[in-house]
């Protein structure tokens, strides 16, 4: 393990002070050792605290561990060195289709701990406070034709809604295509971008915003109204690295037995999860505002919709927005 | 004008050897000015030879210089100043992308005399020698759905196959979907590469390899039964700016014409060259290979077929083979 990585899950793991003469028996290595991988930290923007009696103290305990989160995706589609785990990134999707396009292979990860200029679907911006919550994108290579790209999309808002119930207790929901809602409001958004020739992909890139212990206080007053966070809702602070692991686990999942056997029973727990057939709805496109009832998810996980003279639309993105009635 | 590009054109003009003292007044700058911007311009990678008698000479006269092409595309859809006119690049669908992913607006060109590592198709290579060919890509942002993409290259190959005939007199072809032939053979070749969200394309980069001034010769071995160039079909060389500048000028056209009026008489033509409709051809996509008629090209440029068991599929991409009978 890279020394650093080493000394920062025994900062982690100390939850307080620990001091110099420990690490150095730990680690063994000399305390001069000990203090100039402390400087590189930092210089990293990890914030170590130190004091000449008690030592050094992370900060920051909820920090994510490159191989930490390495381990135990071991052996399956996230194992992959050339992934990125950072402080701070302009974009971690602008960064994954970086490595994309220099041949990074499937399951390339990038993950921050904040973003200056987090993107949302349609040019908006993912608020992406340091610490507080995931910010993750990763590299797909799937064999499948561009019109096909949505279910991908879809798995990855199904794994994340599952495991944000199963750690968090939050009744998890989707709202078509791909924001998970908690209490009726946005906790996690997902955006994919997709390279492509005409009828192959050369890579997709799924990125992942998720809220976890952000305090009300911290969102912009414009998001008070749509935007929570599993802090907000459940009134407890979670890990976001067991979280990450638990997405990105339940995801490699849902991926390998898609390859083998189809979307089917992904596509069958989306639509459970989104809970909109029959209801009467606005869709919001980039070019036109439509309001019909929801007929089904479609097997391409678009949205096909009644309007108001009985005429069927189909959707693959948009925004909806519920009628009041 | 910057003076290095018009010093560039000077020499080109001269078609042959030009003193250093007319330089000097026609441009209005001192010999050792001159000097010095030719200095730059070798460092650049133009070849251009200088003797104490007779002056400077440009050793490649057929050459493409930016202030002239964009001249006389000014005003037009490819009239950006950020656009890229490159001795050599690796690839200039890459520099492209890399040029939209910052931000360059449609019609921002990337010319280059030579390419490293030309692409074709499916991570094909496009055989790219310095000087004899036109290697370019462009940006586009067009308002329609991925699914509509093919739709951009079928204008591209209409639009190269168009000027290839009118300013050479060849009778240029379409082999579906985005290959052109003269005499049964490859002359030029596109390949469009599209960044999208679900249903909303972010940008296209359409790049376009067409072989003028190719001595048979100079092909690979391995290319010569199926490769040609304006040179070996016409006996001829010609200039690779007129030609360049006439794809562009038809495509801007109808690109236009698309936008206001739908892409139905670009589609009638492509049709027209494309002479596909009725032939038994075999089609090899990335996973099968498909026997059968050719029904119709339809509407969004996709290849519809009947197989031999009267199945109907359709392609939006891939290999056509003609069947020998």
């Amino acid at each position: 393990m890279d020394p650093r990585d080493e000394l920062l899950i025994q900062l982690k793991n100390a939850a307080g002070w620990k001091s110099g003469e420990e690490l150095s028996r730990q680690m063994a290595m000399t305390r001069s050792a000990v203090w100039k991988h402390i400087v590189k930290l930092r210089e990293e923007g990890y914030n170590i605290e130190s004091s000449p009696r008690k030592g050094y103290r992370l900060a920051d305990p909820d920090l994510i561990v490159a191989s930490d989160v390495l381990k135990d995706l071991a052996g399956g589609l996230f194992d992959r060195p050339q992934s990125r785990f950072l402080r701070q990134t302009a974009s971690t999707n602008l960064d994954a289709r970086h490595l994309a396009e220099t041949g990074a292979p499937e399951g390339t990860l990038v993950v921050a701990d904040s973003q200056d200029s987090g993107k949302g679907r349609r040019a908006r911006k993912w608020f992406s406070p340091p610490g507080l919550g995931i910010y993750l994108s990763f590299v797909l290579r799937p064999a499948i034709s561009p019109a096909e790209a949505a279910k991908i999309t879809l798995l990855t808002s199904v794994s994340t809604a599952e495991a944000l119930s199963e750690l968090t207790g939050l009744q998890a929901r989707i709202k078509w295509p791909n924001d998970i809602l908690a209490g009726g409001k946005k906790i996690a958004g997902i955006l994919a971008e997709i390279s492509t020739e005409l009828d192959s992909i050369n890579y997709m890139v799924v990125g992942l915003g998720l809220n976890i212990n952000v305090p009300l206080g911290a969102f912009p007053e414009e998001l008070r109204g749509t935007a929570t966070s599993v802090l907000i809702e459940t009134g407890r602070e979670f890990s976001r690295a067991q979280l990450l692991k638990a997405i990105l686990r339940d995801f490699e999942r849902r991926y390998g037995a898609a390859r083998r056997d189809g979307f089917q029973s992904a596509l069958k727990r989306w639509r459970e999860l989104s809970d909109v057939i029959g209801k009467n709805i606005r869709v919001e496109t980039a070019g036109e505002t439509v309001k019909g009832t929801v007929v089904e998810l479609d097997r391409d996980g678009a949205l096909v919709l009644r309007d108001s003279r009985g005429a069927v639309r189909r959707f693959l993105s948009g925004d909806i927005i519920r009628e009041s009635r």
